[in-house]
């Protein structure tokens, strides 16, 4: 994997094959976590900027400076239709690095949404635009274009590694990547979660407890645990 | 009282009374704060998952071991109709140990809703449901069942004490809890508030003052508050 | 500019003039931050009560003690139609200093809302009666009237200062202080910035990139921004 | 047990036995809360403001305000030789509660040292003349005298219930409540687990690993631990 | 006042006098705090780099912009003997905006020190160093030159109004910042205030209760505390 | 590179040349940082237990489940003479995951140090040994051995990606990772760096201006910065 490096726009990458990521976008982002094996998940930090956001798409990765959103511009002519913008920040800094003209520039490009772990603004605008955003903070005060960052390089973001192409998934729970090599197998392990599921939903339902379905009674007997009265 | 212990589930617990509880829901979190002499709030930073949640009942109390939420399922069992949930947490941990799954086993026991001192998931579905949770966190990380916790013990929640049968109320102000000797006692204090509410709600419509309502002028003068032009 | 004191309360301010009130009433914090130069912004950790709050207005300002409300009764006689109450606190305090009661008192004297560096209570109520707050936390917990604060002295409310009589507008990206003599000054800036905007809008919106329209590619040439594949 | 009240002081309280205080002073706070059960633990925002402070004592408690110190005057007179005072608030309030007098007063009845859900000030001083403080924050803001608490009701400290006359235990890693019904056990457990420390400690030092030493290549390798290379 | 601006240097300032400096500085910052009338204070988040910083001198202000140091070299040219930076920013940023090599280069102007609203690095060289920084972070990344800020205008850092030529007191206990007009009038209250401690000290050392000497009685009792045993 | 799994532990890594990790091991974090071209920096919220904590070896990672430290005892097993160990975690967890036995069977096996994004205990004892940890948090609660997490797969810890054999270099100022591949590049940049920073010094020892020094005044006029008396 090459390195995060600042100063670079890489303009070929590869992105996750669009049937794994249609079939991705069925699912809930804590199903996809679960049928990962647990992994992938940024920091619940991150939050929809209005409660129906949600998106499903392939990364373009940007890594911004602090106070700077320039490599937002630099991304915009890399958005192909179907990518969502991943932006991550050398430091922690909740500035306003998006809005309304950006999220009209992106969405012409075909963009699905953004994640930044920074600040968003003109929120209400962007909520009846319906581009969802997931970020850490919203943030009247706008960014400079001074420095360089990347964009298409592998960054960190809210503590999860995501690099170019691979597919995020975000809703109201949070964000998840999925590494695109990984797409075709996690989709397939999140349709037979969703299938299992369904079945305990019904028996959840009519009063049978975890208890019993899961089989817990013996190990929790056997670890110790009294009832007592 | 009994002391907080691991790997205990008690089955037997004292419930206030139904006629309490039906006359504490009839309040606001506020009010029923002020009625209790100030005392039994959770810190504010649980809130409700959805705007409209906002519930009342008895507790049954959980004690959580962090990302292991194997005691919700042992609780599920020992939950009653017009019971709530409290699951307090050894330490400060936000993974998501409860969503719509076990909201509907909850559910289907009669219970009213959640309070827990950490993260839950799903919270799409649970709005939907109109299962109302106060939370810490909302996060898609779900947890294992490896580790004993406890059930129907005293515990700490978000810096409130709540015995099992301690009755809940919680709305988007907060979470107050009521023990469930003074519950009675409490319910009535708050009707005489909220009815002496009322009253000032109507003089200060018609724009009088709290300085003369409440007689205060005296005792700024007398501190010394000073009027300057 | 006179210094903040405890224990005084200013009786004649010199208020914004309307019409620059009225003026600045038509744009969003995040263009008049900007038509200011980038100053005066209220840090992020206010936020609204609920998603469409929004006001504009001439501040009465207050500087209370943590956990006790009583300056905002004082601070209720020197409200004027078009005001909003801007309420500082001395130290960090997350307490409900302010409920529906208060509300329903300022609004008879032509309180258009309040920006609070505390906590407030009655969220639903005063949702109900779309009376705007912006505040950094929501808590049940009431407070106290024992110690003396300030009325209409200069405070520093979130990090902004903020005289009385300076406009203040408030919406879902945040909390900005206008200066009373930078009024009229502003409110044409901000007129022209959304005259500009709505040009580069339309742009945006059929291809364009900020690339182009910003002239930003040599300037990133000349900074050695590198494009691979 | 008695519920939490304001405006009480209790003048007859229990305290733990003076030699189960002596010899749970000889135990770090980790050692001691798994002596406990993993119970009793206070959450770690509460510091030392110097690296060495360290005490062990029988509880005298506090109830404050926020902002207000009155009640650790009222404190000080039912102090005893031997006693560590533990001030919780009704609220999350840093003011610095606390400074060089009033510690000079407490040391004068006995007082072994504080623990406070708040802040503190004089804290060169407080150094100096070796008084242990554990708190939330360090703040050279003053408090008032203006508003009832309590003295010796049972208090939620740092989210651990602390009842009059049980012993706390504070070292750099932390503050544990001990309940004096269980002061002898706890002390007892403490000292057997210190035993069996040193052995293991022995061990370890000349290599030795977990794994062998506590048993754990069968566990881990039965739920599926897989070494690669 | 002059407006908070950007890209502007002040270079004509009006310092406190140098007597009332050298008075202020034998106080600690509670003991100014009070003083002043309990106003001035910075927020407690900022803390000495190393237990043993303090400082006292007028204040040379600047407004840095997130992760850019550029004013700290402009302000480093209007340093005089006497004088300390405070440096607050635009936004909230923990970048470390300030090393060794400034430090040296702030010491030659006679600098005694830096407030700084941000994060600061080289911290083991900087307490060799005896040079006292009192800052919201300790980061090692560091910073670009590239946007315009201002010195000595008007800022707001750590939630208080410092003006350049105020005196800045900084010790342990925190931040305080006196109003050059005010040098004189608040030295001389710290004086009193100081020796009245003195003779507190004593008699609470010998056991005497603030109960007493403050005449606390009374007014407990006629707020209705109750002593129960 | 290799996905983050879970249940795995990489027996066979390649560690970073010994020389470049001497050589490494002169610089400070600040100064790497810088040489590595402003990438690999942790979080600032690491921080060391003690301040003369300093380490720099190469790392065997793990992957760590909330409250459970049983992949460390995996761990001790793969460490080598010259290693660091560090640990992220699943989840934001701040229990106690490593004390001072640990510690003793980790220097046991040559271990240099600790990075951990959780808390650690025994600190008194671990200062003691001059074991350099640097954690999120100090906590006495211990944790459970029940759940499998990972050793040697890359992990992201306090924001960075750190693979197995990555250099990792700490101290008061922070922590830094240097990919293995990059190790001699930035070994040579940082002494550049280090050698130009020495005649730097020497100048603004004597009082020149960085304004001077670094040609910042066409520039900063070129963007306009006015002066103004």
């Amino acid at each position: 994997m090459e390195h995060t490096r600042l100063g670079v726009v890489q303009t070929a990458i590869t992105r996750a094959d669009p049937q794994d990521v249609a079939a991705l976008s069925q699912f809930g982002v804590a199903t996809i976590h679960e049928a990962m094996g647990r992994v992938g998940l940024m920091r619940p930090y991150l939050r929809p900027i209005y409660p129906k956001a949600q998106m499903c798409g392939t990364a373009v990765t940007v890594l911004l400076q602090p106070g700077d959103n320039w490599m937002l511009h630099v991304a915009a002519e890399q958005v192909q239709d179907g990518d969502v913008v991943v932006a991550a920040c050398t430091t922690e800094s909740e500035d306003g690095f998006f809005g309304e003209l950006l999220a009209t520039s992106f969405r012409a490009r075909g963009c699905r949404g953004l994640v930044i772990d920074g600040g968003v603004r003109d929120t209400a605008d962007l909520e009846n635009m319906d581009f969802p955003v997931f970020s850490r903070a919203i943030n009247a005060k706008g960014t400079v274009k001074a420095t360089l960052g990347s964009v298409n390089v592998p960054v960190v973001c809210a503590n999860a590694l995501v690099r170019p192409g691979d597919v995020v998934v975000a809703d109201r729970d949070g964000v998840v990547v999925v590494p695109r090599e990984r797409a075709t197998e996690v989709a397939e392990a999140a349709a037979r979660r969703e299938a299992n599921e369904e079945s305990k939903r019904a028996q959840f339902r009519v009063g049978e407890l975890g208890l019993d379905l899961y089989g817990m009674r013996g190990p929790l007997a056997e670890l110790g645990l009294r009832y007592e009265d």
